[in-house]
């Protein structure tokens, strides 16, 4: 595995692969890596020829207010992960690098789809996922790009833009991996104190709450929701940031919980900010 | 020469050109072709071993009150026109093939270079140019692509677009092509009535004035718009929409022409916008 931090290296290694003919897997992320990156690698590893991971922390998707100074960085201990997790290049450019001139004067705006959830409480956050992603897509040619599922909504920002813009590469979501007693994983777990830790398990309960309901037949999107967010109540530490039940592909609420539906929360625990979702899915009778 | 209608056809071709080893040149217009266009094509083939011509009237770019639906199209004369100045594939896709929802969620937006000249007066135009164009480069994947100096501004845009967003797609502007009596060539020309075309010649005559002024030391901006404004204010029909001295790259108004100068305009005639523009350039003494 190597590493490389400019564009120009970069290209060069991609033209080089491409002469020979490989397939091109992308894993985007911001480093600090977890078991959910990996499964991302492990996915792209069996899919293509070679997999670029990249490794950069996207100054233009953090808020004012946002933990980007703060946001985790072991870039040892990513590279080690990565390379035995079987990628063959680490893309981990400078702020510079990517953005010489700060803010960028063109960024991608994906509108609807980006005022729900995470959109609505972040503002100019899917701005800057759109375009550092659009930009790695230039930059490394991919044939697919590798998400998760945790971060539901930006997998299908990502989807839109591509679809809006021609964008010629696969889309792919890797299911949400989640730790032993069942709290996604997230790099920004590292920041809960042990009580906090603790309180966190209520996300991933009040979601099999609501699967255990919706399994029972209840369809009802706000007795679903009352459900859990009574789950989330008993927690003193966490504040409810939003708790919905949408369409998968609009992420428009539903009244319903009827076809395809995807249940979405994200809560501060203390100063941590932390997401995770499922899918809901009608059972197709044959 | 043949004429493609759909992204599916337009990609294979361009796979099928990619595996010969070909280079790809694109020129991205509006249709009703003239000389201007002809000679981007002309530079396009020197350059390049396959030369694709797109004709797309894009709707995004046009505001609501603008001539979306009066714009000229003549597809027949086009191809002709086209197959005769050496291009292989015009590329003429319907609105529903490039826009299957309109307007799309996604779109690209430059800031700050975007703030002046035609980016005032028409605002939403260059966001549509910039996605549009950047929808036919994921299409076309060119080596280079090809604009004409009379819209100045859009190729700048473009410009900061592929620099920002790390597109590799070298651009390519080509000199303004004139009508025997000075006029720039431009589609819109064919609105003007005989009595608006002859005051049409106010542009490139300001522009003139202009420049023989530079040439005998005038430097001063105030003073070289007011000698050109005094050319145009003679004709009785034209109204001034803008008419600036700014910087080459930044196209910020600048209060001495010196070192790299834009000298751009704008009016309309009646109904009829036109623009036009000369640089101007201090002399490299050695």
């Amino acid at each position: 595995m190597i590493v490389i931090n400019t564009l120009l290296e970069m290209r060069k290694w991609i033209a080089r692969k491409r002469k020979e003919g490989c397939s091109i897997g992308l894993v985007p992320t911001m480093g600090y890596l977890h078991e959910g990156h990996l499964s991302l690698v492990k996915k792209a590893c069996r899919e293509n020829d070679v997999v670029v991971m990249s490794i950069f922390v996207n100054p233009l998707q953090f808020g004012p207010r946002e933990d980007y100074a703060a946001y985790p960085r072991d870039p040892a201990k990513d590279s080690q992960l990565a390379q035995e997790a079987g990628v063959d290049v680490i893309f981990s450019p400078s702020v510079l690098e990517m953005y010489p001139q700060y803010p960028p004067q063109t960024t991608v705006e994906v509108k609807e789809i980006t005022r729900y959830l995470c959109g609505a409480s972040r503002p100019g956050h899917f701005t800057g996922v759109a375009t550092v992603v659009l930009k790695l897509f230039n930059i490394v040619t991919p044939d697919t790009a590798y998400f998760g599922q945790k971060d539901y909504q930006q997998a299908q920002v990502i989807r839109q833009m591509a679809d809006d813009l021609n964008i010629n590469v696969g889309i792919c979501t890797v299911p949400i991996v989640r730790e032993a007693d069942g709290l996604a994983m997230s790099s920004r777990n590292t920041y809960l104190s042990p009580a906090e830790r603790q309180q966190a398990l209520c996300l991933s309960q009040a979601l099999m709450i609501c699967r255990k309901q919706y399994e029972e037949g209840e369809r009802n999107s706000a007795q679903l929701k009352e459900a859990m967010k009574e789950r989330i109540r008993k927690e003193p530490c966490v504040q409810l940031e939003y708790l919905e039940i949408c369409d998968q592909q609009s992420l428009q609420s539903i009244p319903e919980a009827t076809g395809s539906a995807l249940v979405a929360v994200a809560v501060k625990i203390g100063k941590t900010r932390l997401i995770d979702n499922i899918l809901l899915e009608e059972k197709q009778h044959v």
